[in-house]
């Protein structure tokens, strides 16, 4: 069933903003996205770095975190005003949802809650401001990332997922549908006026599949996949460089020590005017997944990271055995 | 003095949405902006033809009008519903802003008025969709224009121009004042999320200095030089490739064959947190203008298109002689 | 053993220049060569399509000829003169290869031979001339190939097929040997000053794996590919886009209607000093088949075009089932 | 008059090879090649800088000597063997042009000579083997620039230069002359199979205008400029990026701290068959000096690197003023 975009949602999401991530080897993955990567190390202490893209004026994106296991710690989203943050609390009261105001450093009035199909989130409302580096063209390492833009989470239940989302003002510009139905596989919501923030897909969640960062272009692209192999992280492209169907992303996939995913990225649409309708793919369609090129390895279709404490349930909907080979194709 | 923006403005804007023409040639114009340029030709009739971006889903961005003069007609904007159409005019009326309803073939609800210095506008709320051409890769051509993307507008009163329309809800990302003082000579304003879709300099005004598409990267703007070279318009690069100070833009600006300025351009950088501060540049700064290479020419620094009966007038702010050369290197 | 280059060769080989293919669809290969790759139409008779990269001077690079079997009916490469020619059969009788002189339209002096492992080439002294269209950048399309560039040879005998060469004047830029001793599995072979114009590797042969021209940037490598996916060739692409470490080369490969294979590619590196040595890479080494990214498809891995009466012969050297994996890796 | 190519020149040139310069500030200038042009340090000493470009596996390709004026020490060409070394000593001689043996640190025999026109020139026939940095992509600075190209020298004579390197074996593979008439402006002369590797241009000579070495691509053109700015050498682009017609590069030149100029560019064509003739430009076609934009700055056109003790003569064939507009743009 088509999600309805709430017009009027009770407080103002903004953008993707952030992720966390427990790393079981924080120099070692600390060097992994400033070299093979290219971020931005904006402050490291003794168990947490803070990483941000070449053009953020905000403190951080992303956020490695000592930790004994290898989880996806949290992702999270910026609200317009401190206001927000407020709403946003009462809402989640009034909603029966889960959640928790908590400090961070460098952050604004920070809110923890947990989505409805188990995706541990968190708002706030402001960042510290340090410096946008997008000139300091010397200082361009790799793929050159500006910017963090979506995630895209695992979910056994795409359908509650998004309306959940839609419930706070997201809108989907594109989807996959088993053929002839409105039965959600993957749907792609957004916020920010281009094509999607946050993505859920169809499987054993919930888990985050992956962060996505924005490169300059295509050469960006393929130079990141150079340094990869140029320092020995070559067999960790589990897809791509490839071009998606849905989105029309030109992609290409990385795994970090340990083997949480992060996407490079190019070629965004505007996705902002009210009368757009949502792209429709059949799953049916193999170009959904990709206009060219081989298939994704099975880790890029297997793998995720799951979330601290959070069980990861089957999805209700299953791939017949003459659809797996289609559900491989989807996302 | 720095502007104040309108933080509940009366109608909600969206984004710079299309610009008309006056030309004089019209097959010639067309096969400019479809041969040299790249822009799909949604439709075309005895006197106008209408253009999109290769992504765009609504109808025009573009639209060009068989006319005695070569002359800028009119600057349109979005706005998000047709109760913002009623808004604005409502909020026209009570401040005795000039502005009328028309009918224009292929758009919503549409309001013209005319801003406090002069420059022509339109606002719409929707328009028929089309066909996004994003994946049509086979018919990309020259520089494979998206989106528009922004418009320029020469004023001779930037401080007015900018408490207009940041009344009107847009933020300032970047400005160039003169030194130690707040005197604005540039302004860069936006409403989507990004550096600018509306930009003022001083000079004499009002006039239309350009309007801007984005094209997907380095390569696809060289190209489209490339082309413009291979088919006899070479002389018609006015200024670049280069790079900006202000906004970060890769740019390239070319005329058309009535002498309206086309800006083909990547690099946007995110503008969306309430903290982000607007850039600051001294004119007697030089990387404002180009972070290298040549000066612009003097037809891009003093030609521009006027408005249709609408007088031009002298900068409020005049260049000194010893600032001449400063001045010229600002925009 | 590693080849000896004949410091003093019987005639003047200069490059790769021309390769024949019988197709069985003239039409539908004339049209994914001119549309999908992005070649010149030199010329179309009822049997016959010529083709020439953007930048190429010489008649034809490529020619289809119309045929009830999909075959590759011969590769092509330049001598300097014409006395190159007569000495080139001189030295053919003398040592007992076989060979013929023949008439082909749009050539100069042409000699067809055999070479010592069943490869069927063909030698030229001068093609007739055409416009370089290299600066015609309205008029490219695709992947906007400049010129041919190399052949790969699938041959059962790598050592033989390199020796004979090596006769002819070629040094080898790279090879892949098993590990620890000299025995060739393939070996990269060039006279022009550049890494390769002729590669032979192991496996069931002799059979033409593949033709090559070079494209202008990664950025065309990629719009090539995003132009197959645009026009329904998205499943023909069956390597890349990737990077050797063997070359060096920024690689994609495709597959035509009937299945013959080109190479669009970047990156070639001078080989002209005497003192230059060749890159040697293990068998075991995987970073020779790729620095990075997804294996081949075993399309790519199997599949070659034969030559016409050309017995298919097995490998001298057989891939055991412990390196047979390693050996999928190898070219 | 178009010059005769030696069909069986006295010694076997094969490519421009290295260049070297007498700097003031050894320190910046050295900063200047490895930080804004991404040239690799081979090797420093106290008084002497050798770098190489990414791919070269030849010990040197630019030379910095630290010296008390800003000159143009030498440029280097190889010859095949060292037997080609004796070979041009004996024709030297017998011809009587000054030439001398030296020893030079890292080279095969060396032989340095003074051409017809005051050129001060170095011939080896070998260098030291050092590792190609082509693959080590996380090292690739600035434009990446992957090795020496070319030389392009000021002349009071470019008939009697070119006539001087025809000798020895080049051919040329473009020219400008006085329109309707053979009078040679500028000549590119080449040896290695592609457009040039010497280049000759009328005016007050012998001056170095130029050494060039190659980029991967547009986007490495275009960071190289970025780069630049970002590391205060913005206005040390006297031309570019821009596409010029002869030869088709597409090129940004830049001033060193001692104001010797370099190129970098992309875009060579092959020119191996002999039947190729050479492209002539007349001195009325603008296009010539480039496809499109801005012509270049007076810097470019009048500024460039004098040979020591070498003394500057007026060129022969003088620019009448209604030709020096036009003579402004042969280059």
């Amino acid at each position: 069933m088509l999600p309805t975009t709430n017009p009027a949602p009770p407080f103002a999401l903004t953008r993707a903003s952030h992720v966390s991530l427990g790393v079981t080897d924080l120099e070692a993955s600390r060097d992994f996205y400033r070299d093979v990567i290219g971020l931005v190390v904006t402050e490291e202490t003794n168990d947490t770095v803070y990483f941000r893209g070449l053009e953020e004026a905000a403190h951080h994106s992303l956020v490695l975190q000592r930790s004994d296991e290898a989880r996806a710690h949290r992702v999270g989203f910026r609200v317009r005003t401190d206001d927000d943050i407020v709403a946003a609390e009462r809402y989640f009261s009034d909603a029966g949802i889960e959640h928790e105001r908590v400090e961070k450093p460098y952050q604004g009035p920070t809110l923890q809650f947990t989505d409805a199909v188990g995706t541990h989130v968190e708002l706030t409302s402001s960042m510290q401001l340090v410096e946008r580096r997008m000139q300091n063209f010397d200082e361009f390492v790799a793929g050159a990332p500006q910017r963090i833009d979506h995630f895209q989470v695992v979910t056994h239940d795409v359908q509650t997922a998004t309306d959940f989302w839609a419930g706070l003002g997201m809108r989907m510009a594109e989807f996959t549908a088993k053929d002839g139905t409105d039965e959600l596989w993957g749907t792609w919501l957004e916020v920010k006026g281009n094509t999607h923030d946050l993505v859920f897909t169809n499987g054993r969640g919930p888990r985050l599949h992956h962060f996505a960062f924005t490169v300059p272009d295509a050469t960006a692209l393929l130079h990141a996949a150079d340094v990869a192999g140029a320092l020995g992280f070559g067999g960790e492209i589990d897809r791509g460089p490839g071009r998606h169907g849905i989105s029309n992303a030109l992609f290409l996939y990385l795994r970090d020590p340990d083997q949480h995913r992060i996407e490079l990225f190019t070629t965004h649409y505007q996705f902002i005017d009210l009368e757009d309708q949502p792209i429709r793919w059949e799953i049916s369609n193999p170009r959904r997944a990709q206009l060219w090129g081989l298939p994704a390895s099975r880790r890029w279709f297997f793998e995720a990271s799951e979330f601290p404490d959070e069980a990861v349930r089957d999805p209700l909907l299953q791939a017949t055995p003459e659809t797996l080979e289609e559900f491989l194709s989807i996302h």
